[in-house]
């Protein structure tokens, strides 16, 4: 037998970095961006590949979309479109149908996209997590440019990091950490969105608000108004915001989540269930605004925040138009929330680990719930649902 | 319309880190490496589940290795196993078959593993492949040991980030970079292997040694006859260096892939195109070593290397037990190899970037190919094709 050989240990880190960009009217003749982007031509002249995907629910709104975008690159030296765009379903259809993976995948074996072309995503959040998952695993990772088209996605989702398509119902269940190669958030996009999507989105700001900026949600407590009226600079001023905070995080923390602590989930054990609970009727930042608000009553409950700054965030959810109950989760005396906690600690694996609020503007971990004290905040939703609160 | 809003930069370093150990008989009940490296029961006592997948063919060979690993997790408190293990074909059948996919994805499900769960892979390089990249989009990303049991992937394939499969009959198009928790070579699988596997595999050490380390490639030199009549001694001390090698490779350069260069892949452009052609009846170490011989003799033609130092590349190989020529090569007037090069350049995206040798042990980057000196070199290769070569 030989001598023991030491174990070879192996170290390395990986630099990522991306920008997120703000316009308006990207594909606009005019409009400098995406071209400045893409370049000159290479040394070598060889032109970049473009392989656009489409959520039809933008296409529905935007119909002349996909010429602005042939005559947009056609006026590119450095680029070339390696096909008309894809069109894919907008929403959650876009995550469930493993098909589609199929279809992405074969357009870049069938147009030559290389890991030196890009993908260029054009929805909402789905759409963005279908198309960022196909651009992750062809030839190991093919460049991807997000331009998302939904407030949750311009201000979270398709800023970060992850993509996913569901497996068989179950949510995210295949996915990859996968940096894009930029983001174009495009606010001309959101004036078409429905009220719920407009709204929706806010949810997530409000949260990062919470646990980690007062000063931010006294903007968001200040702007709720323009907010529901559909205030557009106000809109792009809390989209900015946010978007911002949830890029530091990222950086800041742990972006590929090799460990189990997940702050930007505050609210989101509840919300993740709710939305299975009702297949996804309840989009996903309604389902977080009331998860936020759970866990909101639950703090004050806890004795970590007032019942007065309790009161201020059901106060703002209300007035943006949020709902901050829904019946489901009161169901079998709430047994659907206990599974919903376990199902929240496997997903991340180890340690049960929750965000609450141990002031407004300031997220505290915790590694255990009171089931009791659950069921009583939840009482306080039930009872108040649909009745406006007033702050005292 | 807003203030001009600056675009938001991202950017941050995610650190990786995993071990390479070395051992024989992983699973004798007195071995501790593994039962170490799981470690301690965590405060909360919630025990590891680990899901074991195994390539047929070491099933084959090493019968008692399901009862082995039960006995063995049994005694280890932290850890257990959450299911049989999961048999898998060996060999590209395990790359080639999309349900093999599925069915692991549906086994993470089923048996509840998760983020902290362990998918413990053992085989070959095609089930290091296929397994790594279940268990790296499974919940965006699961533990991942590997096991490896051939040269190939004990030195080379199986102590990198690299995973995949291959799609409608592409090979590696779809796979994620996505590095091990642990790698865990034991030589006592090295026994088994038959005479093509033994070999294969030492092609891509006499790779890294000329490329970068010429006292290596002299070592290999001296041990030739000994490698060729399998001496387990020199086996694992080729392997322990290769592998130091490919991993210090990895962390000093561009671990993800995200320029253009590959300096391991000397040799490989023509190797991948061969395996193609042979439809994988010729192995990859096997293809590798043919793949050198042309960019030696290429290398040597081009001005760059000694004949003599390129016959010592022949002959060495030579005395391994290689061959040197596939008739594939020379088809069409060596259209094949034309072609060969242009899909080399095209799954590498942007510029051609093909390594030569400057030196015995002394890589060097070209971005062109004389196409008549390399039609030259198959000629070469072709006319001693099974002659012994002699260094003058
Ligand atoms: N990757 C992440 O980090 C992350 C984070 C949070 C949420 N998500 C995912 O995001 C998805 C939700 O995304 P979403 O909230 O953006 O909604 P969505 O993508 O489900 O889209 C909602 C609807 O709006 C339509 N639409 C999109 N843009 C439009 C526009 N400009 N005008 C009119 N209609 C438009 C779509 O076609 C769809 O019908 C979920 O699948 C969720 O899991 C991902
Ligand atoms: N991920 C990477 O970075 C990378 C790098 C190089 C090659 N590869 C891939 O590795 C694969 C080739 O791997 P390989 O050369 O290890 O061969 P292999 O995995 O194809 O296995 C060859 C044969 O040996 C059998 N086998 C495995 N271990 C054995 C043992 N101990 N005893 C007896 N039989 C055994 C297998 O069942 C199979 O029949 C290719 O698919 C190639 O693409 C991957
Ligand atoms: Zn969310
Ligand atoms: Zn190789």
């Amino acid at each position: 037998m030989n001598a023991v050989q030491p174990p070879l240990q192996q170290s390395f880190s990986v630099p990522f970095t991306y920008a997120v960009h703000f316009t308006r009217h990207l594909f606009a003749p005019e409009n400098p961006l995406f071209r400045d982007y893409l370049g000159q031509p290479s040394p070598t002249g060889q032109a970049k590949k473009l392989l656009f995907v489409i959520d039809s629910g933008v296409l529905a709104h935007h119909p002349t979309l996909p010429d602005a975008i042939a005559q947009y690159v056609a006026g590119i030296p450095s680029a070339i479109l390696a096909a008309d765009p894809i069109l894919v379903p907008g929403g959650e259809a876009a995550k469930n149908d493993p098909a589609l993976v199929d279809r992405l995948i074969d357009a870049v074996d069938q147009y030559g996209i290389d890991r030196h072309s890009y993908i260029v995503a054009i929805g909402g959040g789905a759409v963005l997590d279908l198309v960022g998952y196909a651009a992750a695993i062809a030839h190991r990772g093919v460049r991807h440019i997000r331009i998302p088209t939904t407030v949750l996605s311009q201000n979270d989702s398709g800023v970060g990091v992850k993509n996913g398509v569901n497996y068989r119902g179950k949510k995210n269940f295949i996915g990859t950490f996968a940096p894009p190669a930029a983001v174009i958030n495009d606010a001309h996009f959101l004036t078409t969105l429905d009220e719920r999507d407009w709204r929706a989105g806010i949810a997530e700001a409000v949260k990062v608000a919470l646990i980690k900026d007062l000063a931010f949600f006294e903007w968001i407590e200040a702007h709720a108004e323009a907010l529901a009226h559909r205030d557009t600079e106000a809109m792009t001023e809390l989209i900015y915001r946010c978007a911002r905070m949830h890029m530091q995080h990222i950086s800041s923390g742990d972006p590929f989540e090799l460990g189990s602590a997940r702050p930007l989930d505050f609210g989101h054990w509840a919300a993740h269930k709710l939305e299975y609970l009702t297949n996804f009727s309840v989009r996903h930042g309604e389902a977080v605004a009331i998860g936020i608000a759970l866990d909101t009553v639950y703090s004050q409950l806890a004795g970590r925040i007032l019942a007065h700054d309790a009161d201020r965030v059901l106060h703002v959810f209300q007035q943006l138009g949020f709902d901050l109950f829904h019946p489901a989760l009161a169901e079998n005396e709430s047994e659907n929330l206990r599974r919903g906690l376990t199902e929240f600690q496997e997903h991340l694996g180890g340690q049960l680990t929750i965000t609450l609020l141990d002031a407004l503007g300031q997220g505290i971990e915790v590694h255990d719930m009171d089931f009791g004290l659950i069921q009583q905040a939840v009482g306080r939703l039930s009872s108040v649902y649909s009745v406006p609160f007033s702050v005292g």
